[in-house]
């Protein structure tokens, strides 16, 4: 009989599960069931389509169920939610919310990404909203060309928020942005994210720290601090919580918080039954740590890695994660790779910092980049490393996550042999100069 | 007694073995010997003060003799040209061009950096020129204002005549290109270097290959084709010799070219006598293959690693090149990393390349990136990599020189974790792409 292979979420570590499994595989039945309305839109791209930056909506949504079944025998279903694993039998249970029908159906193999969703405020007002996929951004798009919106309130100081600042700022609308605490973007290290205050300041943008929505009152809100301030619209970005209630009634293992711990062939602790995207946790390829890394290269990779297991290429395996991670704040660009600020704490470690131009100094269109690596005392392993500044930004850190990737020390930033010309870097490059600097200490 | 250190030569290689020997060693006396005028210049910025991109004579002189002695009591001593090294009994013959005078020097250490000269066109006209150093920059120059240069013949297509045809178009000349063969820029795989035929037509740069110099008669040239042409000045980049004539008659080794073969700790054959800078061969880092990479990145490590050596660090030493090298010519960047194409032929090898945008498609400013790369058959290893296009080269080769410093296989880039957001790569980046298409084959 055919195989039957399930996938449980149809954007990116889903959607694309399901292409890489039918790549190597040209017998089984696959199946998607999605339970929103739209498959494989760009979920990174979303602020940037509010913003005008993207002007064409297709250009956001990658693939369609037609498509998919067309170009690739895979079957998709939106508005199709798993309400229940039975991991004895090997069956979902589905809700059809276009028909309100619920089935069921059987697996011979589960991939399991039902990914995470925006946390919410809780008032209860028309133009609140948050942005996680494309109906959110549809209602928001509308919602601003409908009720001629100027005034935008932003709650929280993530990466979408960030964006959403700077996007709302593009259209032509007037952010405002509140955080709960002083920790803004929580992945770099706090002294380094100053910058996200100069372009906020440069660009006229209010923000206030230690702040909260205390109550809303039709557009008036009124804040902890006691100011009291009309919004046309508010989004809160306020974190996110995993997509796995539907989960918690079968054998699968969820952590304390709800993620599913896989390990590096992204099986769960049910034979024939994988996870990958945000909703699951495994573990950092150059220290010995779990690691939660929910952003778009792990779903990408973690599909790969699926699609080999099932597809009969079981040396292939997950080495961990290095963190990287990066955003773009107007003209800045913050980035960082290895652990998180707050896991530091695991480690006896030392920091090297420069913060030069990033090429030749004799050589025009030059701009400063801070560039910041922690490094273990003992092994000398470079533990995480970020940069922010105008140029070049990526660059640093994605040299330093193939650094990290081999487990490199801080001592052998020495060696690394840049590409060098007066427009690019310098003989003895920023990355350089951190290995001399640590040998220097 | 105090120890003596002899450095021969004052730029890249030579001036910073003096600096980062002080560094590491307050009682040496050193002496650093220069036949030119001049020390410290940066050789790669000559292009750039020509074509009046860097303005100001002053930043491309880094260092004086003054400043030299004043900062860190080193006697550097210009226009004084070393004639002979005598290894047994330690001593160098000097000859002082200002004074005439020629003297004996003791050492007990030798560093040798005297680098190499511009080979030159058989022909003896007063507006033909070669760029190496800071008198022909200054007499470049100067000929240009007094004689109201125009028309400028570029003789030569490596890296100092791509760069000077550049910048006599952004000074306003006009320049005109031509080279004997059809392998130009020949650090790059020919294939790849169409763009600069792309930039010179779209810049109207006259050009033309398998084209030499047959006779010159005041400003008439005469060619190899049987065009005959007026030319204000000729510029000719048509290759390098070392500068190794005074140590024929030494006991240190050359190759058959002329150059030092040192080892990882830079020593010569001769007991307290190193070599840095264009003047040395040593070896690859991630092949067993010998190596000259006559570039500035490894000018700066040897002269690290010499210093290491001769203050007390012999742990310090050299492992190998990668030959990461760039070069920008109009609105292109072209670079490569690993061994040459030329040297391939030693492997049994396969290629992977992708030529697609260099961050999300639905994001602006998007442009090509052309990124290929060679592996071994059966080892997997990389053994070299280059890259053609308008953006974000620089960062695509610099990952893959970290990943070479690591003998990475083609497999192991899709495990390279890209830092992603829209404006800046793609979250299966180029590089992973390389990776996957390998496995693919």
């Amino acid at each position: 009989m055919t195989k039957h292979i399930i996938v449980v979420g149809a954007v990116a570590g889903g959607a694309t599960s399901a292409s890489q499994i039918r790549r190597l595989d040209n017998e089984s039945r696959i199946t998607v069931y999605e339970k929103d309305g739209f498959m494989s839109f760009a979920n990174c791209g979303l602020p940037y389509y509010l913003g005008n930056v993207v002007e064409n909506r297709d250009n956001i949504l990658s693939a369609t169920p037609e498509k998919f079944k067309a170009k690739k025998d895979i079957d998709v279903k939106v508005k199709h939610e798993v309400l229940h694993i039975d991991d004895n039998n090997q069956t979902v249970t589905v809700k059809n919310h276009l028909t309100g029908e619920t089935f069921v159906d059987h697996y011979d193999i589960l991939v399991l990404s039902p990914g995470a969703r925006a946390s919410r405020l809780s008032f209860d007002v028309p133009h609140l909203f948050t942005l996680r996929n494309m109906e959110d951004t549809d209602q928001i798009d509308t919602y601003i060309r409908e009720n001629n919106v100027q005034s935008v309130l932003i709650v929280g100081a993530g990466y979408v928020s960030l964006e959403m600042v700077e996007n709302m700022h593009h259209r032509g609308l007037q952010p405002t942005l509140i955080h709960r605490s002083e920790a803004v973007n929580k992945l770099m290290d706090q002294d380094m994210n100053s910058v996200i205050f100069d372009a906020l300041n440069q660009y006229n943008i209010p923000y206030r720290l230690n702040e909260e929505i205390q109550s809303i009152n039709g557009h008036t809100v009124t804040f902890t601090s006691g100011a009291v301030e009309d919004y046309d619209m508010i989004i809160a970005g306020v974190g996110v919580r995993p997509n796995s209630e539907f989960i918690q009634s079968s054998g699968i293992q969820l952590d304390t918080k709800g993620y599913i711990p896989v390990n590096d062939k992204f099986e769960t602790n049910i034979p024939n039954i994988y996870a990958v995207g945000d909703i699951v946790t495994n573990f950092y390829r150059h220290v010995d740590l779990p690691a939660h890394v929910p952003l778009a290269w792990g779903a990408h990779r973690g599909a790969s890695v699926v699609a080999e297991q099932i597809g009969g290429n079981p040396e292939v395996k997950f080495k961990g994660y290095v963190g990287a991670n990066i955003v773009k704040f107007f003209d800045y660009t913050l980035a960082s790779t290895g652990i998180s600020p707050q896991e530091l704490k695991n480690f006896d470690y030392q920091m090297v910092e420069v913060n030069i131009n990033t090429h030749a100094g004799y050589y025009p269109d030059n701009s400063k980049v801070h560039l910041r690596a922690y490094f273990d005392k003992k092994t000398r392993r470079i533990l995480r490393a970020t940069a922010v500044g105008q140029k070049d930004v990526d660059k640093r850190i994605d040299v330093l996550s193939m650094a990290l990737m081999h487990q490199a020390t801080i001592d052998e930033l020495t060696e690394f042999e840049v590409a060098y010309a007066p427009p690019f870097a310098h003989p003895k490059d920023l990355i350089n100069m951190l290995g001399y600097k640590a040998r220097n200490l």
